[in-house]
This record gives C-alpha cells, sequence and structure tokens, in this order.
C-alpha cells in the first residue's frame, strides 16, 4: 500500500467523548478522502509511530478543521498516545479474517478453540466494530454456545489480558450473578473470609445501569483503584482486598463485550460465565463460590435457570482447573436499607460493628456466603462453616480485618451521605405487598447515584412491613433540590413503587 | 417525563458527515447531560416541534460548543427539517418495544408476522441503532429463516415504503443477483421488452463496494433520479423506465440494513430475497426474472445453493402474488469489456446500436433474458421469445425505444471516458487462464470509478484469448495522473492480475 506523505495528517484536539469507541474526524475533500476514497464510516487504520488504530471516519464538509487536520476522540487520542500537533498516517485497514469466523456461525458451523482465541484477540486489539461485536453477541447469546465452545471463551479471555498468580495452594473468590439492590455481601465477606486466613484477591466492577456497583460502595470508605502492584502488596499483607477489576485489565476483551450487551440489553450464559470465569482465574483464584439470586426482579427467574447455569459454571470451572460451588439465593427482593454507593456502605458497617439496627438480611446472607467459603477453604469443618463465619463477624475480628484492609489499600474513612433529604410518606396505612425495584433504582438514579455517592434511597417498607398513613416509604437523598425535585416528579408521574394492602 | 426548558438547546451546525447516523454533540456539563444522566453513547430522543428522531450522543470536553448548544450530524438535521439557531428538546428515548421479538430468535423462537411487521417499522422509523440491526441481521442471517419468516418480511418492507401500481393485468421487472463486473444488461433489456408492448418500470441501485451500479452506468446517458410522479409519467408514456430506486424510497429500510449488510460482509439468503421481491411489488410489478449468475468470483458459488435460491424467490412470489422465473447464468468471468460507469455505458451503446465489436457475451445474456421476459409476458410464443428478443434488437427497435425512454427521463448524453489513459501491458506471451476479477475491479475503482465517471478499466484479455508480449491486457481510464499512478502502484504490489500460461 502507499505510504507516502499523501496520508499524513496533522492531529487537533476538540474534547470529542465518544466513550469507547475510536473516532476520526477528517475533511470531505481532504487528500486522504479522495486518494483513498474514503467517505463517511470507513473503518480505516490510523498509525502514529508504532502505535495503530482502527477508528470509524466522520467526514467533516466545513471549515472547522483545515485540509491537512484530523480529530480523534478522546479515547482514541488515548489509544495512541497522541497529542495535539502530532502527524498520523491514515490508511485503508486489513480485513478482519476471525470474523469470517462469525460468519460461519451465523450459518450455524461450531466455534473451535483457535477460532474464538483469534476473535478474542482480535476484540482485545480494537478491531471490531461496535457493530461487529454486536453480531459476536448475537451469535453466543441464547442457547447458541455448547459446553465446549464456553470453555475455549473462558480461555481465551483469560489469555487476553493480566493475570495475577499467588504462591499459594488455595484462593478463594465469590461473585453474585446480577443485579439485586443493596445486595452488597462483598465488603462483608472479605473481612470474614481473610480474617479466617484465607487468600481472597477479590475485583469488582461499578454500576453500569445500577445507583452502585460494589466497587462504588467500597470507594466511599476506601481507594479502589489499585495497581496490579499495589494488589499484590494488600493481598500478600492482609490475605485479601476489595479492589476496582475495571483498573487492572484482567479481562480487558470484557468491557467491550458487556457495553454492546447492555446497549442490546442481551444475557448470554456463555458469555457471562465465559466473564465471570475468566475474571477469577486471571485474579489467580483456585475456588469460586457463585451467588444466584433466583426470583422475578432478579436476573435469574426460576430455579430451573438456576441449576442450568450451575451446571455450566461447574463444568467449565473444572476444564480450567477451578473448583467452582454455587449457592442459590433468595432473589425477590432487596437486600439491607441504602441504595446509592453511600447508603449502602451505612449498611455494610452497621453489620461489620454489629450495630443493633443493621439489616439482617444483608448481614445473613454475608454470613452464609463466607460459611461455604470457610468450609471450601477448609478453615472450618463441613457443616460448621456459617457458625465460624458468624463468630468471626460478630467477635468483631471481620471490622479489624476490614479497617486494616482498608489502611492497606490507602485508609479508611466515614460514609457522608447527601445533605438534603425528602420523604416519601404513605398515603394510605397498609401491608407492602409488593416493591418494584426498578422504580426504586431508578429514583435513587434521579437523586444523582452513583455520580453524586451520597445520593440515592434509604428504603424503610420491606415486603410484609406495616407503614401507618403518613410514615416515610422511602427517603430520597440528593446534593441538590434541582435533583429531588427531578426525582419527585418522576415519582409524580410514575404509581405503585410500593404497593400496599389492607391489614 | 420533564418537559419544561431544562431540556431545550440550541442547534448549531458544524457540517460532520456519519453517513446515515443520527449523531448528535452536547456538553458534558450541559445542564440537559447533568439532569438526565446523559453519557457518551447514550442513545437520545431529540425532538422539534413535531418531528422527532433517536440519536447517540458524543460529548463534547471541550469548548467548541457553548453549553445550551448542541449540534447534530447532517443526516440529523436534513431528518429534523432543522437549521441552525433552532431549539430542539432533548429527553430519553423510550424503550423499543421490537426488540424484545429480536431477542427472543435468539433464543431460538420463530417470529411472527406482527413481531416483523414492528420491527420493520421500527427500523424505518430510525429508532434501531446500528449495533441493534446488525442483531437482527445476524439472527436473521444463514438458513435462519424459515421461508413463513421471509414471507413476512417480505411483506413488512412493501407495506413500509411508498408504492407504484399500474393499470395493467402484466407488469414485468428482472434482477440479477450479485456483482458480476460489467453484467448491465438492464439498459438493454428495458428497451427490448418495453419495445414489445410489455410494461417495465425497472429501478436500479447504485454502486456500494463496486466501480458501478447500474443506476451509475445509466446516470452516464440519462437522468436516473426521478420522482413517483414523473417515473408514471415515463412508463405511462414509453411502457418501461431506467431510474435510480434509492430516489424514491420504494423499500427505505433495506438501505439501512444493507448498509450494516455490507459492513458485516453478510449475504443472507432471506434479508436478500425480502428485499429484492418487495422492491419489485413496491415497483408494481406482477412477473419477475432472477438472473442468478453461478460461478466461483460471484455471489452464488454451486448450482445447489441456485437451486434453493430458486424455491425461495418462487414460492415467497407466490405468497406476496407475484410470479417469479429464475434464470441460472454463467458466473464465471466478466461480462463485456468496460469496468467503470462511462465505459460500460459505451459497452451498452454498442450492443444497442449493433456495432461489429459490441461484446458478444453482453448482447447474448441481454437476449436471453429478454426473451425469456416476452415469453413470460405473453408477447412471445414459449419457445420463440429469444428469436423475438433478437429481432427487435438487430432491427433497431431497441435502439429507438431506448432513445425514447432517455428523452422521456430528461434527455440523452454520449458517454466520455477520461482523458488520461494508461495501457498495462502483458510481460510475456501467453493464453489468459484466469482474471481476478475483484483485484480489477479494486484498479477501476483506484482510478477514480464510479466518483469519476469516466474512470475505470477496459479490458481486452478475456479467459482463452492469446496475448503477445508487449500487448495490453488493459487499459486504465483516469482524470488525474495522481489517481494513475496510484492505480499503478496497487498494481505494482499485487500479482496475477491476469494469469498467463503458455498457449
Amino acid at each position: 500500500m502507499k505510504t507516502d506523505n499523501s496520508n499524513v495528517l496533522r492531529l487537533r484536539k476538540l474534547g470529542i467523548d465518544t466513550h469507547t469507541e475510536n473516532i476520526i474526524f477528517m475533511r470531505s475533500n481532504c487528500q486522504v478522502c479522495r486518494s483513498e476514497g474514503f467517505t463517511a464510516n470507513t473503518r480505516v487504520a490510523v498509525n502514529r509511530g508504532p502505535d495503530s488504530i482502527i477508528a470509524t471516519l466522520n467526514v467533516i464538509t466545513s471549515d472547522l478543521i483545515d485540509e491537512d487536520e484530523a480529530v480523534l476522540s478522546e479515547v482514541a487520542f488515548n489509544k495512541l498516545h497522541a497529542a495535539e500537533g502530532d502527524l498520523v498516517m491514515v490508511t485503508h485497514m486489513k480485513p478482519i479474517l476471525s470474523f469470517s469466523e462469525v460468519r460461519a456461525k451465523m450459518f450455524g458451523n461450531k466455534f473451535n478453540a483457535p477460532a474464538i482465541d483469534q476473535i478474542i484477540n482480535d476484540i482485545s486489539h480494537g478491531l471490531y466494530s461496535k457493530i461487529e461485536i454486536a453480531a459476536f453477541v448475537t451469535v453466543c447469546s441464547g442457547d447458541n454456545l455448547a459446553l465446549d465452545e464456553v470453555i475455549y471463551l473462558t480461555r481465551a479471555m483469560i489469555n487476553s489480558g493480566s493475570t495475577l498468580s499467588w504462591n499459594e495452594k488455595l484462593v478463594i473468590d465469590k461473585h453474585c450473578v446480577g443485579g439485586l439492590p443493596g445486595n452488597r455481601t462483598t465488603p462483608i465477606v472479605v473481612p470474614i473470609v481473610a480474617a479466617a486466613g484465607l487468600i481472597i484477591p477479590k475485583t469488582s466492577s461499578r454500576a453500569i445501569t445500577s445507583p452502585a456497583g460494589t466497587a462504588d460502595v467500597i470507594e466511599i470508605m476506601t481507594p479502589v483503584t489499585l495497581s496490579l502492584e499495589q494488589i499484590r502488596e494488600v493481598v500478600r499483607q492482609e490475605g485479601g482486598c476489595m479492589v476496582w477489576g475495571g483498573a487492572v485489565k484482567l479481562s480487558p476483551v470484557d468491557d467491550l463485550i458487556i457495553a454492546v450487551e447492555k446497549a442490546l440489553d442481551v444475557d448470554s450464559a456463555g458469555q457471562m460465565i465465559a466473564s465471570v470465569l475468566s475474571k477469577k482465574a486471571a485474579a489467580g483464584s483456585t475456588h469460586t463460590i457463585i451467588d444466584i439470586p433466583v426470583g422475578l426482579t432478579a436476573k435469574v427467574r426460576t430455579k430451573e435457570e438456576a441449576f442450568l447455569l450451575e451446571y455450566y459454571f461447574r463444568a467449565v470451572g473444572l476444564a480450567i482447573g477451578m473448583e467452582v460451588e454455587v449457592m442459590i439465593t433468595d432473589g425477590t427482593q432487596p437486600v439491607g436499607r441504602g441504595i446509592g454507593p453511600a447508603l449502602e456502605a451505612l449498611d455494610v458497617l452497621s453489620v461489620l460493628r454489629n450495630e443493633a439496627h443493621a439489616p439482617a438480611d444483608l448481614k445473613e446472607r454475608a454470613v452464609q456466603l463466607a460459611g461455604l467459603m470457610l468450609e471450601k477453604g477448609e478453615a472450618a469443618e463441613k457443616g460448621k462453616g456459617v457458625e465460624r463465619a458468624r463468630a468471626i463477624l460478630e467477635s468483631g475480628q471481620a471490622l479489624e480485618k476490614f479497617y486494616r484492609i482498608c489502611q492497606a489499600q490507602g485508609g479508611f474513612k466515614e460514609p457522608e451521605v447527601a445533605h438534603l433529604q425528602h420523604d416519601v410518606l404513605a398515603a394510605v396505612s397498609g401491608v407492602v405487598r409488593s416493591v418494584d425495584n426498578r422504580k426504586l433504582a431508578k429514583v435513587a438514579k434521579l437523586a444523582g447515584a452513583p455520580k453524586s455517592p451520597g445520593a440515592g434511597i434509604l428504603f424503610k417498607a420491606p415486603v410484609g412491613s406495616t407503614v401507618k398513613q403518613g410514615e416515610p416509604l422511602f427517603t430520597i437523598y440528593s446534593e441538590s433540590e434541582g435533583e429531588i425535585s427531578y426525582a419527585l416528579s418522576y415519582l409524580h408521574s410514575s404509581n405503585h413503587i410500593v404497593e400496599l394492602v389492607s391489614p
């Protein structure tokens, strides 16, 4: 191909954030567009020294930029390590050979291991456009992946990122499958398990569509953005950590795939299993406990679904040398009282501190999970795990370990909730029959969570409780009057967040 | 939802061409992003008076625009009928209910008729993002659509666009399935068939990835961008037309779906059949002849594939009340000599004018197709169609009808080839064993086709012909020295465009 100066443009910065998408803006009449025949939406290679990315072309027909200039989206600037004024060479991209495997899968072929390796490798190098990732997600959706394909996918995802390893025979981890509001067992389970002497290098994610992710909640109390080296040091010192997984690229492809899955609102069991287990394996875990909440408002709706997931989790674990145990839990209503980073952190601390008003449901879940982990990790006899976990929690050992882990990660601070509060009152007296978790989450988000970490909801009317007319159902926390009124105007247009019936 | 002034922004124009994609650029700290929680890549509704579009958000972090301003991509400006300075209201988009049908299809469900109607309706209203269309294309790919689903899809596509109707018992059309370079039978077949007294309202497409589409070739000789009213008038007057289908939106969804199919390089038989037959039905045809070239470099590679396509075409035709006949033709090498709009138009005219050097292969194909159409249209007895078509062509009646149609469409002009020419010579003597059509097409595109309509290739070494060292294999036509040298530099890096063997 042509590599003379006619393909060279000078970079300008206009501060355009396209999330993870590489976009290049070029003049329609620049010499590159004309000589290469590039038009809007062409996928092109942008080369700067040894660095190269694939970007989608947006064409500028005004004089916003000069003919010898190009603008990159912010993420593309970062990936190229480029600055304004740098010269880049823009050329045709080479065809992505691995996409023919995705096409073959559309026609009913099965993936083999080299095919999946190459696809994941190409996605991790940014070669796939969003629509190509959408096609890959689609052919992997539903029950379109057989067990062996899920195993290949898991292995490919492990190999695509960084890994941690520990000189320990037994490294344990946990994961909860999908979104029950307030289900923050991690910051309780990690200190219990670590206090019992086990190794638990826990990574968590931030909120994508919810009012708080586990990493967001922990960040209220301690820094979670640690390097691999810092994680090693914290775990070496304390036996456990509670960090944000996104900072250490244990499974970089996952972010790209999940972004498309969220946009399509598609949950693929095979993708999910590969995503979870690859991150656990990359973090060096030998044993993993999977919490599957089952309920009509949870991700998994029936026990049958949960049993099938259990089979896949265990079989894939076996293939990659990891022991996986599944715990099927109640997913019919939210856990604890807080919704939003600081409010959920307060629930966690009240459990760790054995306060009288601590949410019993959150404590019980944490103790059950930790108990199973202690048994798996041979830190408790079979059948004695829960008892041991409860003892560690109630004796204050868990709280002490929690503080030590926080100190190792950079220090502990108390959660601070937003300074504006607004009670939403019961219009009539009655017994709570149901709670719409999605609408409740939406109110918390409109109030500012998770961007305003102190914002959210303190929920006071769990299913089965009796409320009197004029008593608060929940309290909205927010940093601004505008957000409160915004949340209220949504509330007024939306009925039945809390359904009351005569006692 | 909130509809006060806090969601209102003032439009600015920056001339950003994103092809068919609606993009809105807003400041990260504008009141809408902050109050609605919009971040990069959120899909939002942009409302201006009664008009509303869905757009993808790109966030600006610099002061390129003000906090109360928004920029739209050009296509979004057009769809909203908006001008710079107009006020728009930006809100959350409503969920697309029909996408749950696409998700269900991922899980193995079949589409029913209302589901496909709703999906096609939503795509035609711009509600689907490119990645959602990619998922739809993927679930329809391969043999994933059963016959009844293809029928539903065809009907839905007919109903989504404009339609033409003729007060005639018999309206005939033809379509060629996929890309044999130079296969421009349309401008020969239409005048033969119309001269025989049949009604043939032919619409064609422009090039997407090839050096010339049929509409591009015809446009060299006569205007092809006609309104529905103008088309009616031309056909009423002359019995036939040769126009660009894209101008009249007979199947508007098709453009959006095809753009994604091209990007994924996925051919779905079901989509293709629905696309072709819906356009024919929308154009009012009662009878359609489908030309399926079979060959290793053609879209359809084996006769078995062609037979299966034939079954689908005929069965779907039956369901929508259209008689479909399939003609399986030779797809092993290009047709005629010209590649590029003007050079292909010259081939067409030399056949119509019965010139001695006219390409015999192009003439023969046109006569065979037209003959079948005359028999179907009862303008010739069974078995006498080809004879009749040949007589109409060789008597000059076809040429006369061709000129009359061109006059009705706005006038005829002679093709003009590019003024620069460069012969590519045989390095050795030999017999041509094979020709790489894709590389040949690429050279034509590098030389400027189809944007420079006079540019392209005149091919002189068909398979089986003998060439001597130093004789031209083909001639490159271009409007600029730069494009010639660009085409040549590609030629130098690329071997075996024409493969010669010892005689």
